[in-house]
């Protein structure tokens, strides 16, 4: 472990305590797209019922943590600022530290898993117990208490489907980028109705509101605009945040819009049911019960258009057993949860 | 007109005689996504014939000139040494200039335009003609000697349709870029096959041939190194550069590749005939003749599944009077000889 690594991230750590006794922590690292959350909980005793509220100690937000967008280095002095300040905030530090549970999105193979806990495993102390996911799977915990089992669907700017079993297979589907087809990702449905407005313009397709309302939201007067305005900033956030624009154009009745939700709430039920189907989440017979967490701005904030129903509904045809779960915590106490869950199992394990 | 502007871009015209009497000439430009082309051509006499070959007296090739990829001022500087370069190696000068044709990508609005010809007339002295237009005009006139009238249907890393009436009408489809759905160019067509090798893998898509062939294009072990590999250089060239791993699974017989190359032949085809229909270039009974320019790797590189040939037959089942034509010249070529063209009906004009 080195003590003082990347300038003085971790100097708060000289005018502090070494750990007490009874003080025990565990941090969870939510890395998303856009931001990156880490929180910290108490080692609780174990128990039929989590506390509620859960007793957060700390929390801490920083900047995007994915090393595909970022680079690795940022990538990691980010988690590593996070963390440090989440403790801080604790009044604790790496010695109070039992499990460290880092769900970052760009974890898509073991090597990148292998590549963030190279330098984790530099970071604390030798017996502390590191866990490095898909910011996916913190997402799945938030919704099931820090439980490892069930399917999760997250669709915001991008989109894509995890699942665990309980005997700990695990299987994804979607979640690969834009380029790769997320078509029921925010960034997908907006895209698809810029598109749209392109191609009523140019005479390739059927004209719709989306035009008019499009337009109006971004401030600009014709169409072939909207060619220097997609070039001006390739953000896949701020395109997807014309989401609401599309599910109002549906709402009032527009056939275009109507369509590219209806298709893009059948391919995010496509990706959950192509995990659900390799994992045998449901059981041999198609009808086992499994939770269901469904997370993201595509999912949460419709009114009479509700993808989310619409997406739920699309899956309990084929899967009846599925439990929907909006989750009440956020990803990064999901992935603390996990943590903990972990670190508990373990030591009982080591108790035996 | 400034002299010296831009350092030393124009500084070999110090060492240059003045315009000679007799040695006018005439520049084209052709500023694509990767590359941009200046010829210098002299002003010849007009009559029936164009010389064949036609007498190139130099050539100069700079980067991407596109103001939307590399912004405002470092288009321009590419654009102006371009010009300057393919001056002096003709061992010409500015004042020899009779009329400037500068087709460029990004050219979207007729703002875009307005930016360029503001500069543009202050490195021109005041008499010299000039032109600015998308760079799919050039590729027209590449087709049709510098003739501004059908249709040019652009397939490379992106796509374009381009068209203009004997009067003077244009307009165009397609050539937003792949945000806005330029389903067949040869992007879309890469991405849609990086898209059914990755849905094959999680299991929402049919297995296919393009799985083991891509990832051994790109000496990947498994499709989840893909979305690595696409963040790593999200640059438009390298993924269409997968086009012809596509062509040759479909032309193995691999249904997946197959589809998505007659899905790319009906966009294609669409875009031609929504220009062709707008400008009712086949006239009002639909049979009327028009030159189609076909222009663009996607169109040129297919053996045995060409598919240039099925966009062709495409198109002549809806308007039998296309007449497709591929450009024996390249399009700054044509950019010179709409200059030309220009040039001289603008002189003969004036004669009157």
């Amino acid at each position: 472990m080195k003590r003082y690594r990347n300038g003085e991230i971790w100097d708060f750590e000289r005018e502090m305590p070494v750990s007490r006794d009874g003080s025990d922590v565990i941090l969870g690292l939510d890395g998303g797209a856009t931001s990156t959350v880490c929180v910290c909980l108490p080692v609780m005793p174990c128990s039929e019922q989590l506390p509620d509220p859960l007793p957060v100690l700390a929390r801490a937000v920083a900047g995007c943590s994915n090393h595909n967008s970022v680079g690795e280095s940022a990538a990691r002095e980010t988690l590593e600022q996070v963390m440090a300040e989440a403790l801080s905030k604790a009044g604790s530090n790496r010695f109070a530290v039992r499990a460290v549970c880092l769900a970052v999105s760009g974890v898509n193979h073991p090597i990148d898993q292998q590549h963030i806990l190279n330098w984790l495993r530099d970071v604390f102390p030798s017996h502390v117990k590191l866990f490095v996911h898909n910011d996916a799977v913190a997402a799945l915990a938030s919704g099931t208490m820090g439980n490892l089992h069930g399917c999760v669907l997250i669709a915001g700017t991008g989109t894509i489907s995890y699942g665990f079993t309980e005997d700990g297979r695990e299987a994804r589907a979607a979640g690969a980028g834009p380029i790769l087809g997320d078509l029921g990702s925010g960034y997908g449905i907006a895209a698809q109705a810029l598109t749209a407005v392109i191609r009523a313009y140019d005479g390739r397709g059927k004209e719709s509101m989306l035009t008019s309302m499009i337009l109006d939201t971004l401030g600009l007067s014709s169409p072939d605009e909207l060619i220097g305005w997609t070039y001006a900033d390739p953000s896949w956030a701020r395109i997807a945040a014309l989401v609401p624009v599309v599910v109002s154009c549906a709402e009032a009745g527009d056939q275009v819009a109507n369509k590219i939700l209806l298709d893009s709430v059948d391919e995010l039920a496509a990706s959950v049911k192509a995990v659900v189907r390799r994992l045998e989440l449901c059981g041999k017979d198609g009808k086992g019960s499994f939770p269901l967490v469904m997370v993201g701005g595509v999912l949460e904030a419709n009114k009479s258009w509700d993808i989310g129903k619409e997406v739920i509904n699309c899956i309990l045809k084929d899967y009846p057993g599925a439990h929907p779960i909006r989750p009440k915590v956020e990803p990064a106490v999901g992935a603390a949860l996990l943590a903990w869950n972990f670190f508990m199992k373990e030591s009982e394990d080591g108790h035996r």
